[in-house]
């Protein structure tokens, strides 16, 4: 075992055993996975612009212990160029160095790297290359954006055989060990190829299925050819569209495929497209291990080895799932970013010290905006290379110095934890009875049952360790604290929900709302003050994710319910979860009363004044009550009492700093702990650090 | 005169009589202007990620005779990152060399360089640097993201003067000779501590107004300080928010504040916010110098040096608005996109040969999505490094060798004009009886005039050319092609739009048009066929900027409308241009009645059965006709017959090539022009040519 990696709790024998079958290596094609953990490829929103970054975190997840660490989507050529989106870039040789970073920093942490090659087709909109889109057929791009695919001629498909040839090659010579083709996610050509209604051509790549498949195996065998000798030919395949008979289904074409193609590659890492089916977040599907209905078919069909997903943390359910014969390899995504270190702690025994991924998609969301991972439960997610961070060590205490927590909420408790495991003496105080502050609120929320999990894993580790005394329904004023004779103290004292409306889209000119006007806050829904009857009108200037999942409370509660809000779908945030449709679908379903584009005028007791965000028209509605969910005010008042009278360092972190995401919270927690003693000029040059254009002359070959 | 620059038309003497005022040189502050050309800081998608090609491109425009040639908003320390949009960055030493490849550029080509320091508070949401967002006062994020900004305290106000200082001095040892404070387009933290919905500060940087602009004089001051004994110091300052009362107005507090700081800036760059009324397309405001009401007072409060900006092109207007005393400088982001060298034109008398902005925004929309900037009208755009193009040079012909272009639509024409000003013996064949093909089309409705611009500009230019013919009413055979014995043809033949309904949304379930349903497409309209009664159902799969147009024109004919879409808004497209809140207000105040969220899936002689997207529930809708505006067939009939049939070039050029936007057109004729006779391996490597990321060794200090 590695030095700083120990904790205090060993693996027992019996742990050994139970999940031993995880541990046996296992071929693929020419090269050797050590054991049965597969980190599958996943977008990182770090790739070719910060290639630093990206072999950081990557070679993490390879000293957590996985056999084998995939890239992300690569793009091959010029004409799948996903520009402004930051995924993998392998278009010719002088993207090889980049790449080579992570395949170094991945082998010397005894793993397998993969790359995952894809050609886009009308997904790659070309805007910075400016070439014509390719497509199986024409037709629109797959973004909003005037411009139409060109359906590929045979040129065109020798041509795509050739780019993905050679990037195959070249991923070879940056020292990748598996080479996938991909046909995943609906966002690769070769799986738009074997889609019907995007594929209508006559021609021996269109028509039948072995004729839709026909690009696909040309290219499984084109690789091969190129670089079989020396590495695993990996297929990544989507077995069914989950829309019925409308897509690809894993009773019918999805198994004709496997069959057809069952010993051409090395590998099959299969799951169910699209990516909002394969990535579907805990509010909309919480069963871990939700595809095995879906996938178990392959490995009865093929003799090579298999890789599943379904967000899978539980090893008895992946011990289950060899011994099944449903997989060889346990792949994930999600949980692979929430804790690198799964496999090495299952490996060790310390299954408690697991880090479950809550299956909140904020990950996906980084890659959405094209900015570097996070992740809610890993704060060090995307930081390895930035600023040095690991999530199984910290930089031991500065000092003999003790610190106070004021507040367990997500931000409290990593604080708190962070600080302990530093060695530092820390009381964390918590005015409620119990730890989790908003989280727990929010997680008792309809579908966000599994975020309870940021305060639980914190939770656990606190009660296991000796340096860290927990206070619960200890509210505390600044005498109080200074009575404690603390030096240090970090505020994490929250936010709450402001009533009067305001919010991004009223600033100048504020809702009217009348002393008789009956209104809530989410601080109240969650309180568990529901309205006593409707019609409730939810206010939604958030936009975020919180208003939706009030709304469908409320509305299950049985309240006839009204959904405003300024913006022109319901939740926008969330459609960079991926979750957005599903949002809306299900307030339609449960009978909410949609009005998007609607700011709020005025309110009195029984009804609303809206104004079309357009053109100001007003409309009017009931409501016997308002939920606000605008803005938030941060909790400062201890802080500001205590301000200037301690002797050592009194801080504000989490939403009391800077109300955001969970997410940001749990890193402001961390960051906090981390910086806590270091030299103020190292702490602030840390955000300075990022990956820079190279300015040195340009080679026009 | 530079030789290559020459055209067969000089300046005349009544030109340089008429216009020499502009060309007169003004003072700023320790430096000094060759003439009152000013190209005002732009947006462009390059920034920090393509410094290359931003420092080519600006000095193209120093190239082209611009005085001043300012950058864009350049963030000033890491609580200013706008990642993953890429702008300027000058967060410390290392962001100056990238910066200082423009300003050398600029200076090699005889012009100053400006650099715009920004910081964008509420706007900037720091995903990059994960540090806390800024803000006059608390509040939501400016972007749909659940964050709240921080409400500055004293110590965030010493901190940010730092910054900007030290941000100044680093701008300074760039080589930039005037350096901004920048309080416009309601994107920077000045304008937000003047404006009283943002600012609600109760300390000495709030309520008066003398208080809220303490900030702005603070920065000013600081900046003259630290480097206004070499550098200019310049104010860009929004004077009217075009909101009456309810925002600052010219002739109140925006009077007031020029009066507080009259002669403290070098400069003042005046203009109107936010940045959609700054930036307004022609669509909505078809008026050159539109800002003239608003700014026109501002000589008269200061003595220093005044720039005005409005979509300018027109040299009259130019002359008259320094000889009226409301500018000094001629100030331009567009126009000096759409012609870099437009003060030279108007130096050497080629009033004539000026390419004159349209006001599509498309250079907007490539900011937008965080690409390189492109342009309608000028295709070299954005090329200056990575394709080495020139707008005003291009290489000499290969050999003897004629062509043929076939179509003069914007691809056609680019074509055509480029290959002849290579020297080519061109010949322009067009079915129609006037050239402009789409645009010519486009051009003729709602809004759009000023498109017909593209057309004319290359018709006119064409006209002056004895190497190139036109031939109009010239609809031409594979066998009249073949008999001309022309060489080499391009096919610029264009697209035409479908009547089946299918598009992004409806792929897999195409609806179901009955025999008997009426369906009209943009062509009909476009060709003058509207439907004879109401109701009209306009069903936009497309997205862009189009079905929002018609459905103007349908309506505004007195005919009823109806708006279909997938889309949630109306014209989705449209909110990369500034326009889309414009477009959905202009329809409902023109009673067109907008579904959103809605597919087609059935149409019957008067009625239309739609799907919402979310739910499929199924509405019903009276519709005598419906105009599918979904997608568009490439025209390439010609093209096909005459394959393998001619000795030299065949190649389709624009839509038929690729149907896109009419800037794609015209790229696309441009591009097909500069590679003619290029060697094949030399043009396929341009596509590859893109800036790198470093991967020296990162210094953390």
């Amino acid at each position: 075992m590695r030095p700083g990696l120990r904790t205090e709790r060993h693996a027992t024998m019996q742990d050994a055993t139970r999940y031993s079958v995880l541990f046996e290596p296992v071929r693929i094609g020419p090269v050797m996975a050590r054991n049965r953990f597969y980190q599958v490829p996943h977008c990182s929103g770090l790739g070719h612009l910060r290639p630093r970054a990206e072999a950081a975190m990557r070679a993490m997840k390879a000293e957590g212990g996985w056999a084998v660490v995939s890239n992300q989507e690569t793009e091959i050529h010029p004409t799948s160029d996903l520009s402004p989106y930051t995924e993998g870039r392998l278009w010719d040789e002088r993207d090889i160095p980049a790449l080579q970073l992570m395949t170094e920093a991945v082998h010397d942490k005894g793993a397998l790297a993969a790359v995952e090659l894809v050609h886009n087709g009308p997904f790659a909109l070309n805007h910075l290359s400016r070439v014509p889109v390719l497509a199986p057929s024409e037709m629109s791009v797959a973004d909003v954006f005037p411009r139409h695919a060109r359906a590929m001629d045979k040129s065109d498909i020798r041509d795509l055989r050739r780019w993905h040839r050679d990037a195959a090659l070249r991923a070879r010579d940056a020292g990748f060990d598996i080479v996938y083709v991909y046909a995943g996610h609906g966002l690769s050509i070769t799986q738009q190829f074997m889609q019907p209604h995007l594929n209508t051509r006559s021609d021996e790549y269109g028509g039948s299925l072995e004729n839709r498949v026909r690009l696909t195996r040309e290219l499984l065998e084109d690789t091969r050819e190129a670089v079989g000798d020396t590495c695993a030919v990996a297929f990544r395949f989507a077995v069914d569209e989950m829309l019925g008979k409308d897509g690809m289904q894993a009773a019918e074409e999805g198994r004709a495929v496997v069959e057809m193609l069952a010993n051409l590659p090395d590998l099959w890492d299969v799951n169910v497209s699209d990516w909002s089916n394969d990535s579907i977040t805990t509010r909309f599907q919480p069963e871990e291990g939700h595809q095995n209905d879906y996938i178990d078919f392959v490995k009865q069909v093929t003799s090579k080895p298999v890789v599943g997903v379904g967000r899978l943390t539980s090893p008895d359910m992946m011990a289950s799932m060899v011994r099944k014969g449903i997989v060889d390899f346990i792949g994930a995504a999600r949980p692979s970013i929430a804790d690198p270190f799964l496999p090495r702690k299952i490996e060790e025994g310390r299954i408690d010290d697991i880090r479950e991924c809550i299956g909140c998609n904020i990950c996906v969301s980084s890659d959405s905006i094209a900015i570097p991972i996070r992740c809610t439960q890993n704060p060090t997610m995307g930081e390895e290379w930035r600023r040095g961070w690991h999530p199984e060590i910290i930089p031991p205490k500065g000092s003999e110095t003790e610190a106070l927590v004021i507040g367990a909420g997500p931000a409290g408790l990593e604080c708190a934890l962070s600080l302990a495991r530093r060695g530092y003496e820390v009381t964390l105080a918590e005015a409620s009875d119990a730890v989790g502050g908003r989280v727990k609120k929010e997680a008792a929320l309809p579908g966000l049952a599994a975020w309870a999990r940021v305060a639980d894993h914190r939770a656990y580790r606190l009660s296991q360790i000796t340096n860290a005394r927990l206070f619960l329904q200890s509210t505390l004023q600044a005498e109080e604290v200074l009575e404690l004779g603390i030096p240090n103290v970090f505020v994490a004292t929250g936010a709450w929900w402001i009533t009067t409306g305001i919010g991004r889209s009223t600033r100048r000119t504020p809702p009217r709302i009348a002393a008789d006007a009956q209104v809530l806050t989410p601080d109240d829904i969650m309180a568990g003050r529901l309205p006593q009857s409707g019609p409730v009108m939810i206010y939604d200037d958030d936009q975020g994710y919180l208003a939706g999942v009030l709304a469908e409370k409320i509305a299950a509660a049985g309240l006839a319910t009204c959904f405003v809000t300024p913006a022109s779908i319901v939740s926008p945030f969330t459609s960079l979860t991926l979750e957005q449709p599903r949002v809306q679908r299900r307030l339609i379903e449960l009978g909410v009363d949609i009005r998007c584009n609607r700011t709020l005028g005025a309110a009195t007791a029984g009804a609303a004044v809206l104004n079309c965000v357009f053109s100001g028209q007003e409309t009017r509605v009931e409501a016997a009550c308002i939920v606000m969910v605008t803005e938030r005010m941060r909790r400062t008042e201890l802080y500001d009492a205590l301000l200037g009278k301690l002797t050592g360092t009194l801080q504000l972190i989490g939403d009391a700093a800077s109300p955001g995401l969970i997410a940001d919270a749990v890193w402001s927690g961390h960051n906090a702990a981390r910086n806590f003693e270091r030299p103020a000029e190292e702490t602030y040059a840390d955000q300075y650090i990022r990956e820079l254009v190279s300015l040195s002359p340009w080679e026009k070959e």
